[in-house]
């Protein structure tokens, strides 16, 4: 079959709109499962209004940054303005970048809509047994999956098809990760601050349980997982599908685009397709567990997408190098994944050994936890070093150029199935809150026991799809720095090589490799400075509510001075850490120039890929280490290692959900900009 | 003046006599000061048996390790001894392996000797005042400092006499850090295992004093400053200073020799000259603070030292450009102890606010350790990636191999105080145990509190020198890529760049990466492990000695057997964590050829800065807040806050003194390792 362009471009829209058809009936279905609980549903409504409320304030600050930018876009980009005739590129760029940051917002609204409609249905359902509960978790997050990916493919095209050249995605791309930086850690600090005060003042001083009603920052919590672990996570997968596909379409076009765009157009598709048949299948069987269904999702999706990829390959006669890529990239991801799961499930060896470290005391809880996240880091390095390398080698025979596109299908590859990986995510802050729901709403011990097995299937996926995540943000960036590269040629840099012998590209690459340690340290601190005002709000209201901590009836905490101080603090905080990464590209850009940059991007990606796996891992690790604890091993709930288990938790809270996922996007940005502003740093420069 | 080469051995011979003389004279002042206290002598004695039965199961190990080395060099290397005319290279290079393991094992051990003379000397001048206790102390680091930069640039001057070619100096190099690795991670496992048990029982548990005689680790904690902080920091420095020293010879010998190699020894003898007047001049002035005298010692050798290579600059006609080089590294190594100090010293806000953070419990304090630990990373990595480009660009006039002479040239300038930087640097532990010995020798209130402010300064300044190392270790490396580079092409390898869009060395760049964390990971696994056996043994003997926790008159705990867990634990781990460094290399060589080796040393080297500097800063960072609770702020000793710092300060403690500095020596022998095998990996590779 001769296929065109515009056929793929059809493609895309129509798979698309299937995978939107889907996310509707799927809403709908979870729409009809029945809410009868009062308590339940007056809770519920209570987290879906500090989400919102948090979602509204955040979106305003983000629009004017949003809108800066895009007017600085509009005169600077591609080029200045005055000076270039193709005024219109601008133009062009700053509409897509606009339509970027919009889409990245709807998918995270979306998701914390349904999100908040499955919550109190799940912990209902969970009165009838586990399955029901567990559909109701798992579509609830799919929804989210299927929007996000069907508004990347959709948007991707649309665009391209729009104006004809991927650089201008770029433009889009950057939109997208601009507000998922923004989203991610904002809602990384909104959802730790919480976290961690309610964990400090309920189960450390008072002994009450994780979600008792008693205590004000509750619903702060719950709140947290809904604006942190959906909305945020939502935007840091949109962002890194788009970053993905954009740098292999620049790629694709650099050596000459035809097939090898209409290859990344039909492979998106194609994985956006696979995810809807994987959730589609999703369920557990007779005898099976959570985890098991989940995951089996994930294989499951895998192999479809391997299968439809070979069978259009064959039919248009794309390349099998370039399948191979993707392939190769693909069952990396899933080993990764495996890796990840070694160090941070319970059921496995290391998560043990730090349960049985914690007899010894905090201070041996947070050291072995340590030790073992380093370790960590290791099979992911491997697994990414050993994917770009094989890429590399499979297609070297025709050409580097056509060698760095393998290298970017690769890591197409490794996010074909991003709709199931967020759905799986989506997933474990749903059943979380409706773990809390289940206690709040007094619906007694079974169903708490159900909801929490669900709770805990969600931290054990989690930690796969996260190690996958972080493969995959690997990958794209390396393909992004080729990007990078070819940006800066087209604007007449002459840069063949960087080069780590040359001191400019050295002074690069200390620089960029310092960033993410430093953004990682002022989005730590915000949650710190944020908990203790937490902590002193809390206390105040159990000295001056008489009756709160008896938990005597009809009296209730003032659930929205927590969620107020939440919210302030994290939009306090969200705005200096994103700044202090781009601007930092920026001037390494103007004092070094292009190869400066270059070596920035290598240092940021190397150091922010193992800061990112060292602190996603160890913060699981030491999450589920407690949890062991808790089922009754090493002393159980009271124990001294308990105690110290505690403490290993709430250091690793803000590891695992602020400042680690948060750096992969940080990451993606800082390579974004550098693109964009290629021409820039091109032309003014101090020493390159 | 005509120079030739001879003269500058001379010199150099010259200059390392001035110091040995000048260290045996401080020798023998230190002996003729009295001690006469009986319990001081004893416990003395016991900390110097203690430390000679560890050094020397240690020298044993490592005497079979080096055996087994100085065969496979005097069969391989520089090529298989069967497969070239000049088989005399390899019996040179094996002879000169040997002698750097040798005269850095002597270094090591002689400064052991003069530390377990000065430090019951020092404790009992403190009677009489802090000056003299002061000047035991510092005139005791001294003896170390001269002999160990004396037997550097003795060893390097007499190799490169002997045989005339500078990359010979690879294999003494490799022979001094090959040792400096194992002993420094010998000696931080042992000195950890023991502070940490000591603490973490007598502190903790029973709410006695650092060094009360109760507690059956105390003895073990004292041998563990003296084999970690003496042995182990002088065989490192030992190492970075030859390092730097073959690296810049290497390189001089590429670019012609001549007026170049001369230049390289004139200013390493110099920099020694400087030291020795640096130190004769050091004392506490009236008015003046033991702080404020260390760190003048410092600058004035420093001034010294420029002053001296600008006159020999002059008089023999050396290059200008290099002399800048030289000045801006120096310059550089000042400004990055200064930032260091600042995160570091209890005067400064950082330490402060980690103090205050501890009020809200050890998650806290942890985190904002953490924290600010990352942020000290960056001035530092700032530094060195400036002092790189501007040593670079000061110099690219007269081409690209030139320059990187400049840069090694400015390594060589960082380290020219180094005899200064290690007299500070042992001066610590010297106070340290005089502390120690005057709180067990009951000299009283008064005696205590001046041993109590001598040992406060050292923990300052050690902070300092500590940053002044890193930062040369990072600039050496970089000069030691250039020698990796110049040795591939000399074998025919044929390599012009290390570009990082290669994915062959992208490849070995984030294997490279990963090293450091694992390296880290196992040398704190080791210390967790052993001081949790050390714990259970004073557990045992609290339990069984009959009036031990009481303090009984004449009952007194078994001290060797702490010794005895410390050695045969730090034993046991020192050997795997060494070779997984020199094993990766290896096997990346063989996979990957040259490039990947290339792109492994630079990601090793910008992972291995990062991970240093954040666990040595972050490190200090909670010894000194744990210090400022204790001095009565916050709630002061006994308080929550006090209980949290002594966590933070444990969990800092493998940090600082085990893992972080340990990563300096494990980027040099890497380094070192690739530069040796770089024929081999030119003719036998997988995928290069």
């Amino acid at each position: 079959m001769t296929p065109t362009i515009t056929m793929f471009y059809g493609i895309s829209i129509l798979v698309a709109a299937i995978a939107f058809a889907f996310a509707a009936y799927l809403y709908v279905w979870v729409k009809r499962q029945p809410q009868e609980n009062k308590r339940i549903t007056e809770v519920a409504g209570l987290i879906r209004d500090g989400a919102n409320t948090f979602m509204k304030r955040e979106y305003k600050i983000l629009a004017i940054f949003a809108s800066v930018i895009a007017i600085l876009i509009l005169v600077f980009l591609p080029h200045p303005i005055w000076s270039h005739e193709d005024w219109w590129k601008n133009i062009a760029m700053a509409v897509s970048y606009i339509c970027g940051t919009v889409l990245s917002a709807i998918a995270g609204k979306l998701g914390l809509v349904v999100a908040s409609l499955s919550n109190g249905r799940s912990a209902e359902a969970a009165k009838k047994g586990i399955k029901p509960a567990f559909l109701i978790g798992f579509r609830g997050g799919s929804v989210m999956g299927l929007i996000v990916v069907g508004c990347a493919v959709l948007g991707v095209a649309v665009v391209l098809w729009a104006v004809g050249e991927a650089s201008i995605l770029l433009g889009f791309s950057f939109g997208a990760s601009s507000l998922a930086l923004f989203a991610k850690a904002g809602g990384g600090i909104f959802t730790k601050t919480a976290d961690v005060a309610a964990d400090l003042t309920g189960k450390v001083e008072l002994g009450i349980a994780e979600d008792d009603p008693r205590n004000p920052a509750v619903i702060a919590d719950n709140v947290g997982d809904n604006v942190g672990d959906v909305a945020g996570m939502g935007a840091d997968l949109f962002d890194s599908n788009v970053a993905a596909l954009t740098s292999a379409l620049v790629l694709a076009q650099a050596i000459g685009g035809g097939l090898n765009t209409m290859m990344v157009l039909c492979y998106a598709a194609l994985g956006l397709l696979a995810s809807v048949i994987g959730i589609a299948a999703g369920r557990i069987t007779k005898n099976g567990t959570p985890t098991g269904a989940l995951n089996s999702c994930t294989y499951v999706t895998s192999a479809i997408f391997l299968a439809l990829t070979a069978i259009a390959t064959a039919l248009f006669g794309f390349s099998w190098l370039i399948w191979g890529c993707s392939a190769t990239g693909l069952i990396v991801g899933v080993v990764i994944g495996l890796a990840t799961d070694y160090f941070t499930d319970d059921s496995k060896p290391i998560v043990k050994k730090v349960a049985h470290a914690s007899k010894s005391g905090p201070a041996f809880t947070v050291l072995s936890g340590v030790s073992y996240g380093f370790l960590s880091a290791l099979p992911a390095m491997i697994g990414i070093a050993v994917s770009a390398l094989i890429s590399y080698k499979i297609c070297a025979a025709q050409g580097t150029e056509f060698a760095l596109f393998g290298i970017s299908m690769a890591a197409v590859g490794m996010l074909s199935i991003v709709a199931m990986i967020i759905s799986n995510d989506t997933y474990g802050p749903i059943v979380d809150n409706a773990r809390g729901l289940a206690e709040m709403g007094g619906l007694g011990e079974e169903a708490i026991a159900v909801a929490d097995e669900l709770d805990s299937a969600g931290n054990t996926v989690k930690a796969v799809t996260k190690g996958f995540s972080i493969g995959a943000a690997g990958l794209t960036v390396i393909s992004l720095l080729g990007t990078f590269m070819s940006e800066v040629n087209a604007a007449g840099g002459n840069v063949t090589a960087f080069d780590i012998m040359d001191p400019t590209v050295f002074f690069g690459i200390l620089i960029g490799a310092a960033i993410p340690a430093v953004f990682s340290a002022m989005l730590i601190l915000g949650v710190d400075k944020n908990a203790q005002k937490m902590v002193a709000e809390i206390h105040r209201q159990f000295n001056t509510i008489v009756g709160l901590k008896e938990g005597k009836e009809g009296v209730k905490p003032e659930y929205d001075k927590c969620i107020d101080v939440a919210t302030t603090g994290a939009l306090r905080e969200l705005i200096p850490a994103g700044l202090v990464a781009i601007l930092a590209t920026v001037a390494v850009g103007f004092v070094g120039g292009p190869k400066a940059v270059g070596g920035f991007l290598l240092g940021n990606i190397v150091s922010g890929l193992l800061l990112s796996l060292f602190m996603s891992n160890a913060g699981g690790l030491w999450d589920n280490s407690k949890k062991y604890v808790e089922a009754g091993n090493e002393g159980g709930k009271g124990s001294e290692a308990h105690k110290a288990a505690v403490i290993g938790d709430t250091v690793g809270d803000p590891f695992k959900d602020t400042a680690g996922p948060s750096i992969n996007t940080q990451i993606t940005v800082v390579s974004l900009v550098a693109s964009l502003l290629s021409a820039l740093f091109v032309q003014f420069n101090i020493f390159g």
